[in-house]
Order: structure tokens, then C-alpha cells, then sequence
């Protein structure tokens, strides 16, 4: 395979996360070649061009359009705020490009329908970066229940919290207006349900509540406004294999930096994770002795892949920028032709942003709703 | 005061938890006096001597009614399975004797409505033995919601796990029997809902799901028959102050052995707490330095009230037979006729039965429903 | 057996554990019979007879002798000040009767001897209150090093710490007197130096370094005094069996409450605890699958003896007084005849005490000094 | 500054993570502008040709003198084993290249000193490894610690644990020759001791105990040889400011991966880190309220340097290779003429050395000894 040509669009967060990804992915992986940083595209030409020299972009363009049109570049990182996704996706999916977009897909369940469509008619690669699945922890937690290692499930419940919004004194933000979603549905159920879609499969149905801990926010003009989107949801749902399993975001939750929980309860043991300390995860098994039954706290080294790639020795820890070089080395397997790759494609995707939808739904409506 | 005459009905778990708090009572409090083991009832009289004998009772019978109807009695403990609770409640009362049962009240609402009216009709002190409510973490947290130290609440979850029904090859028994309730809720819901009630007030609205991890076990006649019970239960709640709150329970969660997880979010931090390690507390503060902000793990000791009257010195522990001890203290004192006594009496009690069963009801027609 | 009849001289602390411990010990265990609680003995006769009334003691006395006189008395529990043990404990040993001291023995090595010298000629049973020794993960360790579980056994941490005397701003008081002692080594290095008799032996040789956190304090007259005690130890070891250790103690350790942390390295596994969560230990076991292999958190249960005695369902936790519940069952046992019951006897308390000694000698000396 | 050119020699564990660092530094930090990957050199002119594509760099070579010569390298990478650092180092500093060396320095203090000698006439930049003091956590520990965040220090320790020398059944290699120096005093103690030069300042005295879990092992010819070297390690310390201090190494202890952990305590507060988890660190302080007085755990994000130029939301979390970006940048800086780089040069590593053997003196000699 020749070396892979990259564009990249927005420089934020997911943007640099995407540069340094890209310039890392071949020296941790060598089956990862050696992708080329082409061009870089940024609201304006000066902002384009200091980036392009920060991250080791070869071009740079104040034109998103630029990049797309861009006969170097092969793969799309488009990391620009979710309301931009739909055109720029489906102009780099009708270029022929592949592409690698953060999440979520649009605000709307009709945009990301036509980003869906749009995928499937270029019938290049199209994934959505949905990097926590990526972890070597969530890996050695699929292969355990691949392997019915704690036998028959019986329940799930996820808890997503961080607290980027519980400041009461923060300002009105384009968070708090309706124009951005519903609130912590779009910004973070997405999450775990992408956790859900890798490791159970589908949700069926759903009921759900929504909170707001802040009912007006001041606004740059000094007035008081109504704060439109929800920082909490809770949920209860039933996947399409039966089981119940229980969803709970909350961007207001004060401590909470980066906590995605999962409990999973099966016949035979229980499977404990948590974000945070992503580096770890936590089993009991009924077959150890009784009197030493306990939850195990396992340290994520060489015999969960791929940390090895990353260092030999267990115990050094992997970093949240690591994931995203994981994500890009299943990104260019993919496009290398192997299917096995792990990633969330944009059919995979839209079934996440139609659950978050029937959630959402659900909290009007005050009562259970099917996903489809 | 007289020292208190007291009869105990029932030499189970909580029997003998009984016992040993009234035997302890007065050495650890001295406000409580002496309390004198008078009366025990077993189920015959045999049975009843032996135990009377271990725990230091002076007299016992085979027949309960022996103990309501001894004058040397004042208050009852009654420990027995809670069908019988109805019946022995009701003529203890109306012996004119004060009472302290164990909970829940009883398997079906109207019997709790009747004893909780015997209650008021009576006059006596009626209280259940909620005893999670009177660790000292459990009072500290009370204090810190009282003094407004985490700001305005935004969000409560609570969860309560065992693994006592976890093993899928433990036999048919009578929890798996419709006739001993829905499951999972009479059992450990009341005990979220103890806390709920001290902490928080009432509950407004609930939508519940429930669960079967083993849809069949075997009986002792060696048939397999379907369990009609539900060991799994999930809900989202709206409490009358306008709270949202998630409580969701399991009693078939492996490695969880008396898990309480309870936390509580508010404009100004957070507070976590499990009864798992109920000698501690988490508190995150954002009046912290920020470069500092975490959550504190606090060690109960002396400043943490009624510890002290067990050790003088931190870090020492209580058990859990201490906060019955705890609990006793208290109902020796609202005997005495202290009204601020920290006790879940029949007419609290009575609460948390009609929001048990609301839950159940909402499982059953498949919505929210309203408590009252 | 007769039920035993029981003396207290000291209501402090440990004089209310003991107390508490022998209202109790029937009641937890019923083979441990009724004992009476017969005379308790205090500085004088007021707070003698208030000590009785709480605690339930039929006679008080002003005077020590009159307890230890008394013929009711089988069992004499010491409870006072440590200079006060040589006296004290050698009269009732000469009266006959068993003998229940707190730890350390005496503050010089020459009062420990003769005390222990005292207890052989009696011949009556003389243990010592190191009540960390009976707690049921502290059994279960035990049970597993016994059984090899962990393999050959290379390498023993243990470390003690509180903070009573981390404040800098607190007064000069006894334990700064040297007449107390040397510091930490009295008041703490006793304890571990208990676990390590039970669990691994005696200590051969050691080299000690003590250091003085606070040069002065102000005494109650208002001058500073400089403090002649050592609040913070550090020692190497060699234990006879060759195994090499550490101990570590600071008593001026802020934040740190009860811990007594220990860490066994042994070529199959290693074993983890900490007293201020005691009721759980860690355990790791190479024998694990390679992927699967951590720390698991053991919580105490039934499973682990004698913690059904005290409640029969696993997570419940036992508290510090428990612990000496325990102890006052283990000694009833040994004074029936039980010879294996789990106690520190005044011969393996005069080794702690030599080995303490050998610790400050150590220190002074400056270099490694054999124990005998 | 024009941008910098490199030279890595060796490309194992650590060549690969300095070339990752080399590539990312860049991207991470705009300040550290485009580094060069230049010139590599390994053992043999194919693999080094493999990995100079792997780790993308322009040219490769089987010679490593052809590096140290290569007027287009500024900085050397030197990542070999340090057997050949004082001869490859000495050349490096000759050639007048910066130096970027491993630790320790090499097995011999006379080679380290020679090594040391070198840099200081080569004036160039001559650093070592000690990636562990550049985390946010030791960072903001100490900031902490000048400030006096937890008053005057009375305690410190330091114990380092991992268990890959744990297994009895592996074969004898290299790190059991006593050509490979001490054993867990080379391989481990170094590190605590990088973070006690950055944080303390200097050991004065020690006194050091070190054993062999294993005293003989399998070689591959299948004969049994004695074991060489120590791989625990116990050591008491007082250090040039008085401090009392411990170090710790056990690399034969089961279920520790990379366990560096750090305690110490002054007179207002005690701050606790483990490098297991080192995205954490814990905090007590006196000043809280006595009632909510408990260890923090603080989690890094933005406001603990350098997180935020890697991301800008907190709980994300740094890998160990992200330590290495860091001293990378550090490097840079240092070179540019930031003589504030927190770094540990050559006469600062020849302090740490110099102190090892210190250690191993005192273990032969059986009993203090003065570091200088």
C-alpha cells in the first residue's frame, strides 16, 4: 500500500488530536506505514498556515474545499463543530475521499441519515471517532464476553459524568441553546452507546428523563436567559437481545472529570470499567475460591493488545492521545482492505444518533419508545 | 427513666442484631440506661430457651403472644419474616406496647396501612428498623445537605447491589415465590428509600423496569419452576421537591456483598457514599484551590457523630451491628421523648411501602406513575 | 464450665472496650457461656460506682485490690496507664487469677520480665490485648501463608501510622516525657510487631533511625520544652527465618487515622492489608490467567472465621470493638483449656517487648543490633 | 532556533520511545518547533535500515560512530545498554553534540564519573532519562512542596516495585550477572532517587539491607547458576536538609507493574503519589474542616503544566510515552538556553550514582555510611 495522504479540516481539540495521531501512528505501528500530512484547511489562510507549521502539514488553505479537492490527499480528518459535518462530509465522501469524522454525526437525525446515504454511495471508508472503544481495557472486556467468561448477562448500566457545566456562574454558551441539540444526549450518550453498539449490539427501546441543574444562564449582554438543552438524562432501556440496562449522562456533575462507568452483571461474575482510570479494569469470577472472591483490579499490559506496540513493559500506562493513534491504525487497516478492523462506520453511527433521538423523544413524550 | 423492659420476638439475622444491641446499648451509650432482656419468643419453647439462654433474656415462651402480654415488657422487637408482621405488629400495639420492627412492613400495602394505623390508634412509639440511616457517615452527609455545603442539588443515583440470588444454580426458595413480593424492590429498594426519606423528602413520580437474570430454578423436587420474582430493578424518579433520581437495585450482582452506592450532585460539589465501606465518605468541593479540587475520602472517627461513644480515637471503624446499637439509642430516647430522634417511624415506613409498590405498578402498566 | 466472673480496673478507653466486650462475648458467641461482670475497680470510689451503673457491673471499688481480692473475680482485665501494669498485674496474678492486660506490658524490658516471670510461676492464663491479630482477614492470611498460596515467602513491608501528635500547635504531654517510653516505638511498632509473631515469627536482628517531627512544645506553663520522644521510627529487619522486612511508624502521619499497612511478597503471589479498611484484604496469585491477573479486593464474609458469629450475611462489616470481642472469646477459650486458642501470651509479649528494646538500642548505637 | 537535528543510537524499549517523542514533540508543543529525524544507528546496517523507515528517519546506519559524526545531528539519543554508554556518550560530547543518554549512567562510578567529566568540558547539553519527575503530577507536587503547602516535611517515602524478576521458573540472564551491577539498586532505585534529587535535594547517609528471593536459577545450557545480584533492596536515609527518609525496590513483587510509590509528610498536611496511577495524586490538608478532613484524590487536567498542550479537557489522561514528549521538550529548551528546563544532567545523575553505590557499600559493610 503507498503511503497514505492525509487532509485535515479544523484545528481544535479532535483537530490536534487527529495531527498528532497521524504524525505518531507509523512510528508506533510499523504495518501503518507512513501517512503523509498534505494539507490542512482552518477558517482563514493565516490561522491555516500556523497550524499546518505547528502540526507538519505540507499545505495549508483558508478553503475547506481546498483540502477535499486536494489530489494528495486520501483521507479526510474532519474535526470541525458537529453543524458543519453534513456538507463537508458528503463533499469529501463525493470527492471520492475517504473519511475519518469526529462526533457526532449533525444535529439533526436527517443530516446524518444523508451522511449515511452519502457514505454508502462513494463506498469509500467512512468512520466516526469514536475513540474510547479503542482502549486495550475495552478490548480484553470484549474478548471476555465473546468468551462467556462471566457467563449469561443478566444487566448493564453505564454512567457517563463529567462537569465542564455545573459551574452555575458560567455564562450562556452555544451549549445551552437548542440550535446545538438536546445537551448531554448529543454530547455524551453517544459515547457510551458507542461502548453498547461494539460490545452488545442494539437498543430497542428506551425511556428516558432529562434534567436541567440550571435553569437561566447570564449571556454576554448581562441578561438572564433560559438555559433550552438538558445536562442530565437518565435512561432505561432493553437492547434487542433482552437485556436491561440502565444509561446515565450528566455534564453538571461536580468531581467527575472524565468518568465513563460500565457494570456489567453476568451469571458467572461482573466486569467493572471506568474511563478515568481507562488503564485498568476491574472482574470477579465465581469460579475462584470462595474465600477469595474478590474484584480484581487488572492493570492493562503487553498481554492486551495493543499496548505492546505502544511500550513492552506493563504498568506504564497508556495516554487519551494513545487511543486516537489506535483508532488511526484501525482507520488505515481498513482502508487497506481488512474488514476486521474496529471501528463505527457511518451505518453504525447513525444507529447511535437514532437511539439518542428515541431518547430524547421518549422524555417529551414521558414514557417508553422504540428506537425504530 | 425506668429502665426499659424489652421482649423480642424472632432469633434470626436480625433477631440476635436485636439482642446484641439491647445487651450493648447501655454500655456504649449512658443515656440509655439499662435496659432489661425480659422476654423472648421463639417459634416453640425449646427453641426459645436456648436462645433466651445466649442472648440473656430472663424469661421465654413458644408462643409470641406471651411476650405482647408480659407487663414486665415495654417495647417489642419483632424480627420475624415480615408476613407475620401484620398480625404480631397489630397486637403489640394494641397491648400498648412500643415497637420496633423490622422492615419492610408487610407484603402487601393494605396490611402496612393497617399496622400503620394500629400505630397512630395506639399512641405508642412505632418505628422500623431502617438501620443504614444512622451511621455516622450517613448523619455527616445529612448535615452538609443541611448546611447547603454542596450548593442547590441537581441529581441523585443510588444503587443497591448484594449477590445473594446471583447463583444460577441455587435451588427455587421462597423469594423466588410471587408471595413474598415483587423481588428485588421489597427486599432492597425500602433501603435507598430509607436514606431517600431522611435526605431528601419524598418521592414524586417513578417509571420502573424489572428483571429476571433466571427465568427458572429447580425445586426441592427436583422440577425446574419459573421464578416469579425480580431480582433486577431499574428506575428514574422526580421527587416531590422536584429532584431527579435514578435508584436501581440487583440482587444478583456477583462480587457486590452489601453495596449501597449513593450519589449526590449539587451546584457546589458532590458527595459519594457505599455502605460497602460505610466508615467513609467522598466529598468534592469547589471552593477547593482548583489545582487541588478532589474528592476527599473522609475517615469517620470522633467528629462524626455518635461515633465517639463507641471509640475515642479515629480510624478505629464501626461494624454494622453498631448501628443497630445506633438505632436503638434512639428509640430508647424517643421513648424518653425526644421527637428529634433519627427513626423511620410506621407513618415514614408507610411511605416507602407506597413507593414500592408505585414502582412495581409502573413496571407492570409500562409508564411513569404517580406515587400518591 | 462456670461462667466465668469478671474484674475491670480501668474505664478508659480500653477499660470501656473490655467492658463492652464481656457485656458481649455471650451473646456473639454462645459457646463462650455467660460471664458475670462482678467488680470494677477506678481511681476512686464516685467513678468507680458511675463506671459500674454504665458498664453493669455489680460492685466498684476506689481501690484496685479490692477487685483483684475479690473471690468472685476469675478474670482480672487491665486497662490502666502502662506504668501501672508491673504492679498491678504481678498482685493479681499472685491472687490467681487469669489476667487480661493491655499492650505494651511495662515501659522498661526489666517490669515485662518480671511480669512474665510472674504469669509462669501463677500458672494461670496471662494474655496481652493486641486486638489486630483476631480481626478475619488477619485469620484468613494467616490460613494462607500457612498453606503456601502465595509460595515462598521473600520479602515483608509493614508500616503503622496515625496522627494524634502530627500538630505541631498541641501541648507538651506525657507521651514527650521520655519516663513514657521511647514514642512510636511504645505506642505503635507493638502491633505490627504482634502480626509478625503470629504470622511470620521472631525478628533476629534489626537497624533503627527515629526521628523528632517537633524539637518542642509548650508545656501547660507556657515555656517551650524540648520533646524527648521519637514519633516516627523506620527499621530494617531480619526475622530468624531469614525473611527480610521493613516497619515503619509515625504517629505524626496527618490524614493517616488506623492504618497498619501490610505488603507480604512471596514467589507465587503476594498479600495486601490495611487496618483502616479491615474488613477486606487484597490478594494476587499468579496462577491467574495471564490476561486476567490483579489485585483482587477480598471483601470479608461468612466464608472467613469468625465473622458469622457476628452477622451471617457477607459485606456487613465488623467494627473495631468486635475485634475485641473476638479476643474475649479467644481467651474464655484458652481459660476452658483450649491451648490453640489465638492469643499473645505474656512469654511472646516479653519478645516484642526485647525486640522493641533492641529497636531503640539501635537507634542509639547506630548501626544493626541482634535482638538477642 | 534553528530547527534541531537527531541522532538516536538504539532502538529498543527506550529508542523507540525517544524516537516517538521526537516525533510528536513538535505537534504537542509549538515552542518546540520541527525537530529533524536524522541519522539512526544500530547494531547492524539492515535493522538499522528497518527501523530508520519504522521511526522515520532519514538515514541509518550500522555504525554508531557514523551518527555521533553526522554534522547534520545536534542531539544524540543515546539508548543503548548502559554498558556501552560511558565509551558512546564520551565520543558524543567529543564530537560536541547535546546528549539525551538513558539511565543509569553506567555500571561502574568511575565510568560515570568519566562520563560526567566529558560533559562538563564539551560544554554541550548532557542530560539523562529521568522521565519520571516530568509528569504534572510530580510538577504540581513540587509546587506544593515550595510553597509549604503541607508546613515543614518530617517523613518521606519512597518504595519502587515491579514484578518482572518475580517468577521463580525463569532462566538466568543477564540482569542476574553481577556484571550488570547490583540489581535492583541500578535498575530501579534510580528513579526514586531522580525524584528525591528534584524534589529534596541531597542523601546524606544511608544505610542499606538487600536480598535474593531467588538464589539460584536455570541457565540456558540447563545447569543451575547462583543468582548475582539483589533484587530487593531496603534502605534508611537521612538526607542533607535532615530529612528522615526510606527507599524501597522490590523488582521480584508480584502484581506491581510500575509502582513508584511516593509518601510524605509535614506538619500541615500529607501528599501521596503511586506512578501506577500518575494521573493522580493525593492531598491532605489540616486546613480543611475537621469534619471533611480526608485525602483528596486529585485527578491532573489544564491547570496542572504541561497537560493542557496535550488536551484541553481534564481526565483524559497522559501515557507514559507523553512523559517522554515532555523531557523531549525539555531537552529543547534547555538547548535553546532555558537553563529552568526541569531536567537531570550529568552532575546531577553522577549525584545518584554516586549514592547507589553508597547503598551497596552499606549492605557489604553492615551499617551506615556517608554518601560523600
Amino acid at each position: 500500500m503507498k503511503d497514505i495522504g492525509v487532509g485535515l479540516i479544523g484545528t481544535g481539540f479532535m483537530g490536534k488530536c487527529h495531527a498528532l495521531a497521524w504524525r505518531s501512528v507509523g512510528g508506533v505501528f510499523a504495518e501503518a506505514g507512513r501517512p503523509r500530512l498534505v494539507h490542512l484547511g482552518e477558517a482563514n489562510a493565516e490561522l491555516a498556515r500556523t497550524r499546518a507549521a505547528e502540526f507538519g502539514f505540507e499545505k495549508a488553505s483558508g478553503d475547506w474545499r481546498a483540502v477535499i479537492e486536494d489530489p494528495g490527499v486520501d483521507v479526510v480528518s474532519l474535526t470541525t463543530p458537529n453543524k458543519f459535518h453534513a456538507e463537508m462530509a458528503t463533499a469529501a465522501l463525493e470527492a471520492g475521499k475517504h473519511l475519518w469524522c469526529e462526533k457526532p454525526m449533525a444535529p439533526t437525525f436527517a443530516e446524518a441519515e444523508a451522511m449515511a446515504a452519502a457514505a454508502r454511495k462513494a463506498g469509500t471508508v467512512a468512520i466516526l471517532g469514536y475513540n474510547y472503544i479503542q482502549s486495550p481495557a475495552i478490548r480484553q472486556i470484549g474478548a471476555l464476553l465473546a468468551e462467556g467468561r462471566i457467563g449469561t448477562l443478566n444487566h448493564l448500566r453505564i454512567e457517563m459524568d463529567e462537569d465542564f457545566m455545573a459551574d452555575p456562574h458560567a455564562p450562556f454558551g452555544w451549549r445551552h441553546d437548542a440550535a446545538s441539540g438536546y445537551g448531554a444526549l448529543d454530547d455524551f450518550a453517544v459515547h457510551p452507546l458507542s461502548l453498547i453498539a461494539v460490545l452488545f449490539g442494539r437498543v430497542a427501546r428506551v425511556v428516558c428523563d432529562m434534567a436541567k441543574p440550571h435553569a437561566e444562564r447570564i449571556t454576554a449582554s448581562g441578561e438572564a436567559r433560559a438555559v433550552e438543552t438538558w445536562d442530565i438524562a437518565s435512561v432505561l432501556m432493553r437492547l434487542e437481545s433482552g437485556l436491561s440496562a440502565t444509561l446515565q449522562v450528566n455534564r453538571a456533575a461536580w468531581g467527575r472529570k472524565g468518568r465513563i462507568c460500565v457494570q456489567i452483571f453476568g451469571s458467572e461474575g461482573t466486569i467493572l470499567f471506568d474511563q478515568e482510570r481507562f488503564n485498568e479494569f476491574q472482574l470477579y469470577l465465581t469460579s475462584d475460591r470462595p474465600e477469595e472472591q474478590g474484584f480484581r483490579t487488572v492493570l492493562i499490559g503487553p498481554q492486551h493488545q495493543p499496548y505492546s506496540s505502544f511500550v513492552p513493559a506493563p504498568g506504564h500506562g497508556l495516554g487519551f492521545n494513545d487511543l486516537k493513534i489506535i483508532e488511526c491504525r484501525e482507520l488505515i487497516a481498513r482502508i487497506g482492505g481488512d474488514i476486521g478492523a474496529r471501528l463505527i462506520g457511518f451505518d453504525e453511527g447513525l444507529e447511535i444518533e437514532r437511539t439518542v433521538h428515541a431518547m430524547a423523544r421518549s422524555h417529551q413524550e414521558g414514557g417508553w419508545v422504540d428506537v425504530r
